[in-house]
Formats: structure tokens, sequence, C-alpha cells
């Protein structure tokens, strides 16, 4: 039995890094069967790699092949290396408050088999999506939120992940989380917001698009940092709108953006496509 | 023989609007042969109208329509009512720098006949795009533009303008116009902005978006207004990019964008398809 | 209170028609809150008109103006004359296969308010939808389909739908239909064909799409006639794909255009902005 | 001084392809700037490379790495082989007929350093365009084309071509050319198609396309082979219509479709992006 293993680089360039990798593992009889390169520049810049391969899905062999790519990174003075195995599915939290599509459209997603995660639970600040979390399987917690508690409600939302989220998805998630919060999660949470950004940040959007007369609406997924709505963004979509669209008929349609961008943005993170540099994402898609 | 003629109504609602125009025409039996209306609110709203039929086109026949149709605009307390005829066209004026994408595909354009209007001249403060435009058999004015000598050339401008110009399109002027220039021509002076507004408003728009590390840029023409990137949008459109462009990149994509966004707003604008109401545009595209 | 009329006028062009419908609303103080018109040409065309009003609600006022429409309607000699109120909602049936996201998606948009009409059954030939359908409060029935059996499927079908399907969707049913089964929904059946029509008519289209190399796929919606495949087409949606994409990757994001068209498509229908003319659809969306 | 290299491997897979070739530069030194690779299946597939890197301008140090690469190549057992550089620009000749869309915009991008390439000449059966092609600085020429002449004039052209065409250009060619003169470009011949193949194969795309009432019209970039049509398809572009559109419309917004898809598929053949598989293209764009 094999797996498909993926292997990560993101460090300064220098010469030979993809001739390093590839001949390893070649001298191994490793199949590549995807290769996605770049580099910021031709000299001096920073380097990218995302390799994938075909490896036995037994775990000797796995971890045989982890070590010998890990030592090899050590040995060039690539402190940034990652390999991932898509028969060890990482576990996914998704956050969320009253709004549905959201959440729904990543445990539709899920549920067809597209995103490569176990989606271990959903916490939301309101009842309402208790029915159609738990039909599907995955256990929900209600946390309150309110300006008073919010701490603890931070403090109890850190609990239920703990161990249980290599990547928490804010879908549509309503309240803002404090920078120790978002701490917890480097370049491992991801948010929707509805704008295009930079257009737009902070509340409100698809008003404030209504008010300025844009010809056209968007959604930007992005890493959460503390800087709100300036972390990293991993995909953007628009859609065409008109003077006849209300503010009411911008959300609708903004939903079906909201739908598709941050269902692809989580299903890149979880098949290792997305390296970020700085305040910017590379995405092998 | 006909030719098209185009009624814009843009007044407070009330009702019967629609049906005193049209009965109007009907009983001069004019065949209407396109109607595009709406009104912001279902009550109290602001309306918009532009009534497309046929008329004979010589001058009689014309001037006793508009002033049947400007009469029952005036019957009707209406203070916003345009008659227009495509046989009667408009001068355009077209102002550059060295950009040349953006005045060259206007003058393709006009040349291929998609936009109706007589260009009258191409105004520039370099001397670059001369031989272009003088082929094209089209006047060109060199004004030249230091800090210095700005009222001056502005002054020489609006002369050159004068009863030149019922259009000003700025096709990547690199120069910004004084608040009385631009009062010279409200909602007739159309801009195009290198960058998807109101992200990026200002100066650099394409090495702020590679900074910031979007997934899709964009371009928007703009009726200009004494606010800087502020004016009623027109058209935008947008293209994806990824981690790969550079800036010089982005600027050839963008280019592409500009070009097609710009092209369509002054032929919306020559066809009396776009009515501006406070800071927004309808568009019957 | 109020409730939105709408008229739909589809018949060959003659002067004054908008004149003639828009001053009756007039004379009876309705007000017209949206306008679409479309002529096939300025002489001898036909003539498409959808009027939306406001009106009072009571079962009362809504049978006055009808009459008055349809009068009107027949005394200018126009046959395809409709006249339709959004609190009276129309009936939905669902036809569906193994295939869950068509479906799904419309259920989803209806749950959401997307959709103004009663969902009033699935129907499938098998029984995977079921759990799904009756959580969604809708009632499901499986009609298991045979070569041998066709026909008495076909009649058991009809006698579900009697009555109860003023609109059939074909939410990516696998079976084909019969002339006598089409010929009772005559522009009351849409399909949602899994390529961009007239491409890849007939079986299998993401296999054909993949075989070719194109470099763009698509989804349309169309009315079921009883030639396959050659309704009028009501709406087309794309997206981009490589070499990289699998057959299995060209589905997966067909999905995504299906759901989105299928979904506008039936809006649409439902909004009575769709108007049949020959072969062809003019839709004013 | 350096230049960009690229090589191009089009070959059946066996591993430790990619490891050879970035060993052998590394060795050299030579800084590797650009990898896309593809394999059509894990196992037994067809593999594609695109490596870009820098190396020394000079005859020497590119005769050299040339040699090496092929003689690698050779004892690999890899028949399809390509080594290019930047700064040896290939030829390029454009045939056009009376549509000028197509040719100008090329020699547009051309003039603004987006094709790397020369642009050796320009022929027509039509003279409409010498004035435009000449004052661009290239060398027109006249080739009428009647039904009787047709073989003589293909002798005509291809004498021209001779020595003088590593690329051709059907920039809305309208002749029919022999499979004896298609046979002389395998795989160096583009053509821009205009519709969104395989719908509307042959004459008349855009009213046939009226015709059947599509929502979305479109423009194909192919190789030209023998069978009309049907070569390798190198990329596609679209845009929306609708029921307003006529005929004359569809071909004006085509135009606009046309052009940017012909400058792509153009630009990306010239940057050694388009590998050919079959009747597939594999575009590393």
């Amino acid at each position: 039995m094999k797996t498909t293993a993926r292997l990560n680089i993101n460090c300064v360039d220098k010469p030979g890094l993809v001739a390093e990798f590839t001949s390893l593992l070649f001298e191994r009889r490793l199949n590549i069967t995807g290769l996605d390169q770049y580099s910021t520049a031709p000299e001096d810049g920073h380097f990218f790699l995302r390799l994938e391969f075909q490896v036995s899905s037994d775990l000797n062999s796995k971890a045989t092949i982890r070590d010998l790519l890990l030592k090899k990174a050590t040995s060039l003075g690539i402190d940034c290396c990652q390999v991932r195995f898509s028969d060890e599915k990482r576990k996914t939290a998704i956050l969320a408050s009253r709004t549905e599509h959201a959440p729904l459209e990543l445990l539709w997603r899920w549920r067809n088999g597209e995103l490569n995660t176990d989606i271990t639970m959903v916490i939301s600040n309101h009842e309402t999506l208790r029915e159609h979390v738990e039909r599907a399987g995955i256990p929900f917690h209600w946390v309150p939120v309110t300006p008073d508690t919010k701490p603890q409600s931070e403090a109890k939302i850190l609990e239920l992940l703990d161990g249980q989220a290599d990547l928490v998805v804010l879908a549509r998630y309503m309240q803002i989380l404090s920078p120790e919060f978002v701490a917890q999660f480097p370049n491992r949470m991801i948010n929707i917001h509805h704008s295009f950004l930079p257009a737009f940040m902070g509340a409100n959007p698809y008003g404030r698009a209504h008010e300025r007369g844009v010809k056209i609406i968007g959604a930007t997924a992005h890493y959460v940092t503390s800087d709100l709505d300036e972390g990293p963004i991993i995909e953007q979509g628009v859609a065409r709108v008109s003077h006849r669209d209300t503010v009411a008929e911008l959300k609708r349609r903004g939903r079906d953006i909201e739908r598709e961008v941050l269902a692809r943005a989580v299903s890149w993170h979880l098949d290792d496509r997305v390296l970020v540099h700085g305040n910017k994402t590379v995405v092998f898609s």
C-alpha cells in the first residue's frame, strides 16, 4: 500500500536545493508525482518547494524517509522543512457564529471527501448550528461570549481545542480574538473576510461596498494574525454586481463567493499547498 | 432616414413616469427599441430611465421630439432630462502621458467604430505619443507640466478644450488636476485608475498590491471629482495573479484590464448608459 | 399589506405596448418597481416585457388587477400574458439520482429563502438521498427505473407530480425521460447539463472534455424538450482547468459550477425572469 | 552578462529525471530560476519538464551547456529534449486576411516587448493591412488566393516563409490551408478560432452561437493540424453575453476575447511554456 508524501521547504535560496532533495528521493527509488518550486529572485532570494512523492504507507517506511529528509535539510542549514503523509489526517476545528453558509459548506465538502482532514468539532457562540453539526456526527460546543466574559470564553475555547486542532477555521466567527489567542495558531488559523481585502477592512463591508457603488464585490481567505484583516492572503474571489443590488443582495451573492473562497483556502492548506513568507503566501495550487 | 434617440431621466420618483413618456412616444408613433428603468426604492426613491427610440433624422423631427420631451419633463417637475441623437456625435478629448496602452486602445476602438464620438484631440505632457496620434488623423498637443507651471498648463489645456470636449478622458494622465479644472467637467471627465478601488487609492497601486500579496488585481473607471480617486465608479475589472507575478508583471497584466475597463466606461458614457446619482452610478449596460 | 406582482408579456411587437400597460397601472395608482423590456428588432420583431409592481395582497385586489391586465392583453391581441404574485408560491418538484450536490444545493438555498417556491417533493431512482431530504421536512419518493419498467416508472412519477409541480427540476437525474413525459411540462422543466453546451452533448461530458484537452469547462441549465440537450438555454457557467486536472478533478470542479448555474436558473424561473421564444430564452436577470 | 536558458523535456516517465537534470545544472553551478514538472500518472506515465536557469550569454557557454544537456538526454534515452536561450530570438510570421484586430494586437504587444520574438513578416490575401504593418517596420506581403490559384498561393507563401518562420500565427487568416502546407509546421502553427471549441467548429461560429442562444461565448487558440479545428488547444477565453447581443455584437465582443487568447498563446509558445502530447497540451503558464 502506498500513500502520498509531501515535502515542503521554505528557506533562504542556495544553489542545488532541488537537486539535493530529488536525488535523495531517486536514490531511494521513490517516485516524484508533483514538484512545485519558486524563488523570489534569481540571486539571494527566498526558496519554496513542494515535492509530492509516493511511499509505502507502513509506519517504518514513513519514519525512515521523514528522518532522511529532515536530516538532509539540517545538513543544508534549512530550518523550515516539513514532511507530511496524506494518510495521516490532521485535525480541523471550526469556529462559527449564527451565519451558517460558511461552516455548512465546509461540512458538506468534508463529507464529499474534498477536505483531507478530520473535523474534530464546531464551536459557536450561538446554539443555532447545533442540529446541523451533530447530524453530521461532529461534536458541537456552545461557548457564549459577552464583553465581560471574553477572556473566560477564549480560555474555554483553547481548552476545547487543546490537542484537537492542527487547523482552526473561522467560518464567519463574529468575535474578535485576542492576540494571545491568535498567537497559539501561527499560520494555522484561517479566516474568511467578506470583502475584497484590502478594500473594506473592518466591519460591515457589504454595506460600505454598496455605499461606495463598486461594480465588483469579493471575499478573502487569510491566515489570522494579531493585526485584524492584515494577515497573509491565501485566496480571493469576486463577483460582478450592479446598481440594482441592495445590501441584502450583496450579502446573498457574497455568501456564494465566501463559500468557494474559504473551501479552496482550507483545501489548499490541508494539502500543504500554502507556504507563508512574511505577510504573503506562496500557493502551489 | 432614421436615427436612434435616447431619453435619460434622473429625478425623484413619482408614479406614472414611465407611462407619461412612453405614451407621449406612442402618440407620436415613435418606436421604442430599448427601455431601462430603475428606482432606488419602492416608495420615495430616486428614478432613472433610459429610453431608446427611432426617429427621423431630419433636424426638424429631432427638434420637435426633443421639445416635446423636455416640455413634458418640465410639466412633471423633472429638472434632469436629456435627449440625445446618435447621429449628433459629441466631442471627446483624451489626456495622456507617456503610457500608451490606454490612449491607443481608445483610438483603436474609435477607428473600429466602437466609440460613437469624434475624437477632437489628444493632449499630453510628453511628446512620445505624437506620431501615433497624428497618424490616426487626430490633432496632438504637447502641454508640458512642471510643479511651477501647473496653473499655466491647466489654463492652456482648458483653452484647447474650449468647445471641443463634451467628454474628457484621462487615459493614464499622470498629473493631478486642480479642483477648479475638474469643476469644468462635472460627470464629463472619466479617469482609469489602476487598482480595484477603493483598494490602493493614490499612487503606486501595483507596487502596493504586490506588497500586500493580493491574489486578484483590478482597475476602475470613474468620473473625476475634486476628491482624488473618490468619484462615482462606472466600471471595474479584475484578473487573477499569483505569488509568481512581479510588480512589472502586475503592471503588464493590469494594462490589459485597464484597456478593457476604460473602453467599456467610455463607450457606455457615449451611449448615455451611465446616470450619476450622488457618488454612485446607474449603468444600463 | 403589499405584495409584488409580476406581469410577463411575450408577443409579436407592436407600437405602444409599454405605454398601454404602464398607463393602466398608473391609472390604478400602482407603483412600478421594475421594468424590463426587449424587442428582437426595431420593426416586426418580437416583444418581451417584465413589469414588477406593488399591489395590496388581499385576494380581491389581486384578482382585480389580474383581470384588468389579462383583458387589456386580450384587447391588444396578445395571447401570451402572465400575471403572478410573489405571495402565491408555486410548487417545485425535484428529480434526482445518486448525485447529491445539485439537489442538496437547491434544498440549502430554499431553506435560506433564496428560492421563492414550495418544494413539494424529491423523487429519485435511488434511496441514497432519502435521509437528507426528509430531514429538511420534504417528502421523498423512491421510484426505481429499469429498462423494462421505464414506462411504469414514468407513470408513477407523473402520478406523484400531478397537481404538485408547477416546476420540475432535474437535479442531475440520470434517466432520459420520454417525449410524452417531457411534453407535460413545456418550459416548466429545468435540467442541469454538465457541460458547456453545445460542446459535449450527450453522455460523459467531463471525460470527453478531458480527452479533448479543453482549458475551460462549464455547465448549462436549460429547459427540457424532446430533443436531448437541445432545449432553450437559461444560464451557463464556466471554470478554468489545466492539464493537471484528471477527469475526477473536472467532475469535482464541475459540481461547483453546476450548483451555481442550476440555482441561478431555478431562481430566475421562479421570479418570472425567463421568457422563452422559440429555442432561446430572454433572461431579465 | 547572463541570459535565461530553458530546457524542455517531453518523454516517457522514468524515475530520477528531475534529479538528473537539476544535479547536472548544480554541478555546473547554474542557478535554476524556474521549474515546472508534470507526469500524466504516478506509474508508466508521460513526463514533462520545463527548467529555467541563468547562464552566461557568450556563445561558448551556451553551446557547452546545450551539449551537456542534450548528451544527458541521449544517455537517458530521451529523444524529445530542447534547449533554448532567451537572447536567441526565434522568428514569427503572421498570416492574416482583412480582419485587423488579431494581427494588430500581436504587433502592439510585440512593440511593447511582450512577445519575445522577431516578427519577420505579415502575409495577407488582402491589401488592407499593408499600411499598418509597414508603419511598424515589418515587411508586408500580399498573396491573393482564389479557388483556382490556391496551390500556387500556398507555394508562394511557403517560399516567403522559408527560413523565416520558426512560428506561424494564423491571426484570423480566412483561408483553409492544405494538409501539405500544415505538415511543414508541426506544433509551430497557431490559429485563433472564434468559438469555444469544440462548440461551433467550422464556419460562422458567432452566428451559430446566436442561433443556439448560448449565454457565454469564447475563443480558442490551438496548434493547427490537418484536422480542421481539431488540433491541440493551447488556451481559451470566454465572455458572458445575453439575449440583447446581436450577431454583430457577439463578433465585437469576440474580438476582445480573440485578442487576449491569441496573445497569451503566442507568448507562452515563445517562452517554451507549451508542450504537446498527442492532441493535448501541457501549459506551464
